[in-house]
C-alpha cells in the first residue's frame, strides 16, 4: 500500500529552558538528550567544562567531560547533540550541570571579530539572543493585554497609496521585472500599470486601522513601517515596528493614556527576569528609573504642553547652561527639552498633552479651546518620545476644514472623510516604536541592536 | 501644581462579547450601557427592533424599542451608545435583548451599493468582520501552539537584498524623495545611494529565519510578502501574510510534517466556533471535508512524489477524462493533479514528500538517492497547495553544489553558505500561506475576501 505514515516524533524534544524549569530540585540525576551550541570550554587536566546553550533561555548548561569523552576539536559555536546525566552543581553560579557522555555532530570554531560586520552570525550572541527573546516576551505581554481587554489584532496593508501623515521620507515600490536588469533602473510605466496608482510602503497603519475600529471596535497590530530617514542617528531605523491600537467610543485623550500606561506596566513588570542579562553591565541609575517606571499604584505624569512649556522657560530664564533651543509657545519641543521633561523635572515618564493645533497632523481632534488638539506624547527617560496618541477627529465637518489647513489634496481623503459620514464614532489610539521600547527596558542604547536585521541608510546585510 | 493627573477611567467598559459571556442565566434583568453600530432595524406598530454590534462577536444585541424612544432618523449603520435593561429573550434565535431607554450619538445610513467599490466600508459587513475575527482566533490557536514547543516569535527584514527563491516576480523600493513629483519615478541613483544596493520587498522570510534558528533553536513569524504577479486568479495577492516557522536539531522531513499537521489540527478545533457564521449558507461538502480533516487521532496522509505519479499516471491511463496535463516523473504537479489527489484519491489533506530535486529551490536537503529532496507540499481539499517545507541542505559541499547547480551567484549567498561553516546543524521549517488557511477553514473562497485590505494587479484601495 503507497499510502504508508512515516515514522514521526510525538512531540518536539525538550529544549534546555523546558528541561531545566520542569526538573525538581531531589538532587536525583536525569538522564538526558539535548541540542545546541558550545558557548565556552575551559579544558582543565583531568575534566574539560563546556557551557550548552540552545538559545531557549539565557542560562545555558555546563556539560562535565572526562578527557576521553572530549573530541579535541570541541570549539565555541560547534553544534553538538549531547547524553548525560543531568545533576545538581556543586559549584557556584549554575544549579544544574551535565555529565557527559558526548559526541558533537559538527565542530567549527566561531571567532568573535566575525560578528561585527557578519550580521548573520550576530544572532549567536548571548547579548543579541537575549534582545530576541526579549521583544517575544514583550509581545506576549502585550498580546495578553490587548486580549483581555478584547481587542482584536489585525494586518493592515504595507503597500499604500496614502503616506499618512504627508510629507514624511517614503519609500516609492514598483515591480522590479520591468527593468532589464538588476542593477538599472525600474521602470515608472510598469509600475503606473501594476497598481494604477503611485505605491508606497506605509510609514503608519493609523488609518487603516481607523477603518477596521469602525467594524471591530477595538484593534491592534505590530506592522513593519519605512521611512527613507537619511539621519544616522541611533533612535531611527529606515525599517522599524510599530505596535498600533485603535479604538471606538472614546471620549478622552486621558483614557488613551490610561491604556498605554497600564499596558506599559503590565510589559515592565511580567518581563523583568528576561532583562537580568542584559542589565548585567548596564547602568544603574537607568536600571533604578525603569524600575521606578513599573510601580504599580504610582501613576506616571500628565501634563499639559502648555504647562511644559512653562516650565521649560522657567528653567530657561533661572539656569546659567539653560537649553540651546528657546522654549516657546507653539515650537516643537526639541529632543533636549524632552529629556530635561522625563529626566529632571519628573524623573520619571510622562505624557505631554494637548499640543498646539499647528504642531500635530491633521487627523487629531480638534479641542473646545480652539488652539489645541486632544493628543499627548509619551516621553521616558534616556529615550524621549516614545509613545505618540490622539483622539481623531470624528466629525466630518471639523475633518475637511483640517485637510484643507493642512494643504492635503481633499480627493486622497475622500474614503477617510467617508467614515466620519457613515456611523461616525469618537475614537482614538496610538502609535508606539517597538525599537525604542526595547531600548528603554534592555539599556540597549542604539536601536539598531534592538532589531534582529537593522536598515539604515547605505547599510543593508542580508 | 501643575502636575495635576487627568480623570481616566479604570478600565474599558465591557464588550458586547464580554457583556454576553459574563451573564448567568439567572432570568433578572441586567442594568447595562453599551456602544455598538445598528445592524438591522424592524419597526412594528407599538414597538421598534434593532440590532446592535460593537463587532467584538459574530452576534448582535437586539434591542426592543419604545415608539416615545426611538429616535425617527434610527438607520443601519449609525453608531449608538444605549443604556438600558439586558433580560433573557422570548423570543427565538436570541438569548439576550435589551430593553430601551436610548438616545443615538450619530445616525447615518449605510447604503448596501456602498459596499463593494468602497473598501473603507466593507469591513462593517457580517462576513468581513467574521473573517477579521476568525484571523485573529487562527492567529492566537498558533501562537499557543508554538509557545507550547517552545518556539520564538521573531521579526524578519521586510526590506531585503536577497530574493530567496530566485526568479520570483519581486518589487523594488526606492526612496520616493528622489522623485520630483509623485506622478515621477524614482530616481535610480537616488536608490543605489539609499542601501548601498539594489534594494527588494521580501518574497519569503526563510532564509532570515535560518540564521536566527542557528541562535535560538525554534522560530517562527508571520510575516507580509509581496510577489508582483499580474496573473488575476483567487488564489494570488501581490500582498499577503505567510506563516513561517523553522527549527533546528531535527533529522526528518516527516517530524516538519508532524508540526504542521499538529498545529493546524488544533487550530481547525478551536477556531470552529469562530466560523459558524461563515459557514452559515455554505457548501455542506467543503464542511464536511474540513471536519473530517479535524478528527485527532485519524493522521493526515503521507505519500512520496513518486506514488503520487504512478496514482495519477494509473488514473489518467484508466479514466475516459483524464487529465488536461500528462502527468510524469519530473514534471511539476499541476493544480489539476493536485486537487485531484488531496479530493478524489484521498479525500483529505495530504503530505507530497520527496520531489525531484529539479522541481525545488537549491535549499532543500538533497536525499540519499541523488534524484529527490527531503521536502513536502500540504495540499488539502478545494484549496491545493497550503504549506510548504523542507529540511533544509547543512552541509556546505552539498549546498555550493546546488547554488551552482541553480545558477545562481555565489557571491550573493556567502552569508547562507558561512551558516553551514559555523555550527551548523540539521534544521527545517514551513511556510504556510495565511490566506489560503483562512480560505479553507471559512469557505469563502477568493483569498481577495480573507485579508482586510487586498492588493492585487491594478487594484489598491485605500
Amino acid at each position: 500500500m503507497f499510502l504508508r505514515p512515516f515514522a514521526s516524533t510525538s512531540t518536539l524534544p525538550p529544549t534546555i529552558r523546558q528541561l531545566l524549569s520542569s526538573l525538581q530540585p531531589t538532587g536525583q540525576a536525569t538522564k538526558v538528550q539535548l541540542s545546541g551550541w558550545i558557548k565556552s570550554v575551559r579544558r582543565q587536566k583531568n575534566v574539560t567544562f563546556a557551557v550548552i546553550n540552545d538559545g531557549s533561555c539565557a542560562s545555558g548548561l555546563q556539560a562535565v567531560l572526562k578527557p576521553d569523552a572530549t573530541p579535541h576539536n570541541l570549539t565555541n559555536g560547534a553544534s553538538v547533540r549531547i547524553c548525560g546525566n543531568l545533576v545538581q552543581s556543586l559549584g557556584r553560579g549554575q544549579s544544574y550541570e551535565l555529565q557527559l557522555r558526548a559526541y558533537p555532530i559538527q565542530k567549527q570554531a566561531l571567532p568573535v571579530e566575525f560578528l561585527r560586520d557578519n550580521a548573520h552570525l550576530r544572532a549567536r550572541t548571548d547579548i543579541n539572543a537575549a534582545m530576541l527573546r526579549l521583544r517575544d516576551s514583550v509581545l506576549r505581554t502585550l498580546r495578553s493585554y490587548y486580549e483581555a481587554q478584547d481587542f482584536h489584532y489585525v494586518h493592515t496593508p504595507i503597500l499604500t497609496s496614502n503616506d499618512c501623515e504627508g510629507g514624511g521620507e517614503t519609500f516609492r515600490v514598483s515591480p522590479a521585472s520591468s527593468a532589464p536588469s538588476s542593477g538599472q533602473s525600474p521602470d515608472p510605466s510598469a509600475q503606473a500599470e501594476f497598481f494604477s496608482q503611485p505605491t508606497y510602503l506605509t510609514v503608519s497603519s493609523q488609518l487603516h486601522l481607523e477603518v477596521l475600529a469602525a467594524s471591530l471596535s477595538r484593534v491592534y497590530t505590530l506592522s513593519p513601517c519605512f521611512r527613507a530617514e537619511r539621519s544616522q542617528t541611533n533612535r531611527h531605523l529606515a525599517e522599524f515596528w510599530m505596535l498600533e491600537a485603535e479604538w471606538a467610543f472614546i471620549n478622552h485623550v486621558g483614557d488613551v493614556c490610561y491604556v498605554v500606561e497600564e499596558s506599559l506596566k503590565n510589559v515592565l513588570l511580567q518581563c523583568r527576569s528576561e532583562n537580568a542579562l542584559l542589565w548585567k553591565d548596564g547602568d544603574e541609575a537607568k536600571l533604578k528609573s525603569l524600575e521606578d517606571a513599573s510601580r504599580p499604584g504610582i501613576p506616571w505624569t500628565r501634563m499639559s504642553y502648555t504647562d511644559a512649556v512653562k516650565e521649560l522657560q522657567k528653567y530657561q530664564s533661572s539656569s546659567r547652561v539653560g537649553f540651546e533651543f528657546q522654549p516657546a509657545w507653539g515650537k516643537a519641543l526639541q529632543s533636549e527639552h524632552e529629556r530635561w521633561l522625563s529626566e529632571r523635572l519628573v524623573g520619571g515618564p510622562v505624557f505631554v498633552t494637548d499640543y498646539p493645533t499647528s504642531l500635530k497632523p491633521f487627523y487629531m481632534r480638534a479641542n473646545d479651546d480652539g488652539k489645541t488638539v486632544a493628543c499627548f506624547d509619551l516621553l521616558v527617560p534616556f529615550i524621549g518620545e516614545l509613545v505618540g496618541g490622539s483622539l481623531r477627529e470624528e466629525r466630518s465637518s471639523h475633518l475637511i476644514e483640517a485637510i484643507q489647513r493642512h494643504g492635503l489634496k481633499e480627493e486622497e481623503y475622500g474614503w477617510y472623510v467617508d467614515l466620519r459620514k457613515y456611523g461616525s464614532a469618537p475614537h482614538g489610539g496610538y502609535g508606539l516604536g517597538f525599537e525604542r521600547l526595547i531600548s528603554w527596558m534592555s539599556g540597549i542604547e542604539n536601536v539598531r541592536e534592538c532589531i534582529a536585521m537593522p536598515r539604515w541608510a547605505k547599510r543593508m546585510l542580508l
